[in-house]
């Protein structure tokens, strides 16, 4: 049964979502890693079981196998991977953060708003046909308790470690506990010799939100989501994109993104959806969403005033901040920048104002020749935040939408309010990050994380990819995920994704796929630059296992095992091919890895290590070499 | 009628692959710009037409409209895409360069070397089954004459410019050509203001060339290639490998790859053929290609030794070289700075020696105790590659196939060796470039780079990526499009794609496209970081299109329209939608580009200029904001 009758899209089943979502990954198992300091802490990991190394023939003439250590990854797929729970989008997730949220006595539950038929797009006379989430009119909003703040950053402020601090200090060091495995393991062999790292403690991941370096997206209405965090001393994040439109695509297709997106690593994900059925669309995600939600709040604003951005008011869209607050929304893009004297910088652009809440705000400014009211009412803005903890993403709207306008005036005009806004809302002690562009040249990237991380005061930066050329409609995951391995290298928090449809059309699920394991890659790749602790593990283990011809373990331990298990297949499909020590570039005779092996073995047979044995050669023959390098450099 | 009955692959009929070769690019025509010093220099480009902007409407009410220039763009595809050109695979291209060779008289035709069954793997009594090259049996090899020197490079130490300099100066420019149109356009508008930058030309070529900063491959005996450059001070190029192997493809296939690689813009083209078939695989190749082709000569040697590394001689491999000079190999992969005392340093490595050619030199050594025969026979290498003028490719034999082995002491000893390997390859007149890796970590790449240009006198460097992580099989087309855009930035000159199938199986035509797609946005992201003149200009032209709504355009000025197309009518498939001033994103009312075209007729209808309509309202405002600003910093 669909959950949305009248959509105009594909029918998907919430049955159907769930078998997809709840299908285990190859050769992986769920596993959780208990806190030390909160008894109820209970970090979520994946496990990837590796096969064991044929290092020869015993004396009975078995195989002799050395055992691997499984990896342990990070894990952003929630419940929906874990074999005891059982999944129902109707019920939603289990709230796991609910306990935590309650037990600091500083919330109480109230009525909360009622959801109008406006907040769906329809008017007060049209019979809403979309399903609604069946326990949405039972739910009861929780709020701060009057003169309460109950954001990550007010508690790390007055020393407090939440459980939520403690659950991200695990989850980011669960790729220590792969490397310490690895390190424990008596075999663990003389290739991976990097030292073992300091951990990331809950006092670290304290101080980092206090200081506004980090944010922890956490508002109290969506106790569904895993705490996770975003700030550049942290893994790399990156965001997913989902949404309707006005012209396309239903709940259900949505919800169905947001599982596979999450599946695939999405770290959060936004909710962009305009049109009908905001409201009961963002409803159906947050309560099946193990990750924070971020939305766009005058996207729905624009749509209660049907599409009008003059008769845009403070009252609506505070209505609207507040509706999708009791929600759960996690974060909010305010684009509270776009000051009407910065709207002129953007006339002499190649591509003008291109973010649309930019867009919609710059025509609000210029009509009514008035100060963008989320500019005027932010610290009424800040009250709100900070009685739910939802995090500021403040918006670049005047990010550059091509190469031209690249780091030109009117963005770094922008950033520099961006900068003031950042400062009042960790006044606040309100969470806050930096939303970055867009479309920049290799050569002008850096300049970007320079002065956001000055004019911010390091608050977290997140960036849409940069896209590096204009060029490539159809690849725009491949032109950003350049632009967003090297921002993320140079200090930015988190990467939003851009799939393939980028400036085409809209996502559909294997969009959402190309996207999230394009920027899985780049943000993997700056952790690796960035010396992340542990980070080079899962390379090591995958390299290693491609080695030694381990198929099997290789396709399991990559970020996409079902790709790249169906690529190996296309050219040897037999399943004898997976345990071949060669494969299809090569041939059987012809591999340069069986060669080495072959080297190795050379050397193994002659009784001595192989630099040893080179040694002797070496020393008869470097009178030769001296030789014929003598000749080598005489002009002919 | 396939080619090769044989084959266990696909069959692909020749009048198959050329109608797929010769199909137009959408709103794309051939034309050629002539040389001024030499009459019969004409230069092939692709100019795309664009339609006009419109600007509004006439006192008539007919819209009016506004022309854009037409862009042209480089272009790698040959003959095949000129209506006028009768493509026969039989016949191959036309031998546009031999009037050129011949005529500079320093070049006799020969008898040339015997085919002989073992050239295509089989042996003397068996029969081979492939169809072979209908001209070959009767073409006559060229060779320079006693004493001669053939090579681009000599000519240019001795301060000749050869057609092909000409050429190539046209060829580079030819996004100046595009840009001078735009320049000219009397509406060119206001958004593209660069000035325009100082030409490239012959003379600038021929100096490259001469102090060995750019190498042109153009063995005399492939007169069908176009002339191309490869160095930093000019576009950055890439390279598309294709080739059979042992265990699948035929050679219908690998002609199929290579005319469709260059359809989309591969620059060279690598035959890294293995197994039966090798020579006539290559001759079809060649014969039928307009860019230079690369190989790897050891790949087939070791074929003629039955894969057996230990079996190799200087001897056969130097038959080897001669066989495929004769047929007109442009560039040989020469892995001569494998050392005996090198391959010790491998043994600890996570992944040993990788290369093939690197893995193979290696085996041989130990076997024998002896110095590898590339090297001590370098010499007498040059002497044969300035009788044909082939460049020297010196192959990174211990490049690192893993993060974990990046930048290690194998790596950079070998590069102190091709160093000096370039220093005698120099000294004889003849061209050379140095491949690079391979698997780097971003944070790693420059130093591969600083290091090359140092070592090696500042030689061309063609890389392979780099891989900037290990941990995305499927994907490494996307992995190392990342390294490959930030080396290429650094000054490499050429980069070598990696397909989505790397380690994991063997290239079909889809992923030829990917992977030279991907590398064509990494080196396009190269030329505009590096700031290379009127690289941007194709950038603008589609942002252009884009902001103003014109689909077709954007789709056309593409990398790759078929793709671009049909992922916009994936959402909305209406022709009607291609002319929409909106998209499926964001619906009819709620596009941000529309909106800011609004925010400019706003100012329009105001009868001033935007900027001087806002500065009123700005006064009038400024009091408020300040007020409000004021009010704004003040701690809650």
């Amino acid at each position: 049964m669909a959950l949305n009758e009248s959509s105009g899209g594909r029918t998907v089943s919430p049955e159907e979502i769930t078998s997809r979502a709840t299908q285990a990954l190859p050769a992986s198992r769920k596993i959780y890693v208990w806190g030390k300091r909160f008894s109820d802490v209970r970090v979520p990991m994946r496990e990837i079981a590796v096969s064991a190394t044929l290092v020869g023939e015993g004396t009975d003439g078995k195989p002799t196998e050395r055992p691997n250590p499984a990896t342990t990854v990070y894990d952003t797929s929630g419940p929906y991977t874990d074999p005891d729970v059982t999944i129902d989008l109707r019920a939603g997730l289990p709230p796991v953060r609910l306990k935590w949220i309650e037990g600091r006595g500083d919330v109480a539950s109230y009525e909360g708003r009622e959801v109008l038929p406006v907040d769906n797009g329809y008017s007060a006379v049209e019979h809403v046909k979309t399903e609604r989430f069946p326990d949405a009119s039972r739910r009861r909003p929780l709020r701060a308790k009057p003169g309460a703040n109950v954001t990550q950053m007010h508690y790390a402020r007055k020393g407090v470690i939440t459980p939520e601090m403690e659950f991200i200090a695990i989850r980011e060091n669960q790729r220590l506990e792969s490397y310490r495995a690895l390190a424990a393991s008596q075999h663990r062999g003389e290739h991976f010799g990097a030292s073992i790292p300091e951990c990331i403690t809950p006092e670290f991941v304290r101080d980092e939100v206090a200081r506004g370096r980090a944010i922890i997206p956490a508002n109290i209405n969506h106790p569904e989501s895993e705490p996770m965090i975003i700030g550049r001393n942290f893994l790399v994040k990156i965001n997913a994109n989902i949404g309707n439109s006005a012209v396309t695509s239903s709940i259900e297709e949505e919800v169905d993104k947001m599982a596979w997106a999450t599946r695939w690593g999405a770290d959060t994900v936004m909710d962009l959806s305009t049109g009908k059925d905001i409201h009961e669309t963002r409803e159906w995600i947050l309560r099946n969403s193990p990750v924070p939600i971020g939305t766009v709040p005058i996207y729905q604003a624009l749509e209660k005033v049907e599409g009008r951005p003059e008769e845009l008011t403070w009252e609506i869209f505070r209505d609207t901040l507040i509706e999708q607050a009791e929600q759960g929304v996690d974060y909010f893009t305010i684009h509270a920048g776009v000051l009407l004297r910065y709207v002129p910088l953007t006339a002499k652009r190649a591509t003008g104002i291109v973010s649309r809440g930019g867009a919609i705000l710059a025509k609000w400014c210029l009509t009514h020749h008035k100060e963008n009211f989320l500019y005027t009412n932010f610290r009424e803005m800040c009250e709100i935040m900070k009685s739910y903890d939802i995090g500021f993403s403040l918006g670049d709207g005047l990010r550059p939408g091509s190469i031209a306008d690249a780091n030109d005036e009117a963005q770094f005009a922008e950033l520099d309010t961006l900068g003031a806004l950042t400062k009042v809302a960790l006044d606040n002690d309100v969470q806050v990050m930096i939303e970055g562009p867009g479309h920049i040249p290799m050569h002008m990237i850096r300049e970007n994380v320079t002065r956001q991380l000055e004019v911010c005061g390091e608050a977290p930066f997140y960036t849409l990819g940069p896209l590096t050329t204009d060029v490539a409609p159809g690849y725009d995951h491949i032109t950003s995920a350049i632009g967003a391995a090297m921002i993320g290298w140079y200090g930015t928090a988190m990467l939003c994704y851009v799939t393939p449809k980028e400036h085409l059309g809209l996502p559909d699920r294997q969009d959402v796929k190309e996207g999230v394991i394009a920027y899985k890659i780049a943000a993997h790749a700056a952790d690796l630059a960035k010396g992340h602790p542990g980070a080079q593990v899962r390379d090591d283990a995958l390299s290693k296992a491609r080695f030694e011809f381990r198929w099997e373990d290789q396709f399991n331990l990559s970020l996409d095992p079902d790709t790249a298990r169906a690529y190996h297949d296309a050219t040897l499909p037999q399943e004898t091919a997976k345990v071949a020590h060669f494969c299809s570039m090569c041939g059987p005779n012809f591999c340069s890895m069986k060669i080495t092996q072959d080297v190795r073995d050379y050397a193994a047979a002659h009784g001595v290590e192989a630099s040893e044995a080179l040694q002797v050669g070496m020393e008869e023959k470097s009178r030769d070499f001296k030789k014929s390098g003598g000749q080598l450099y005489q002009r002919v």
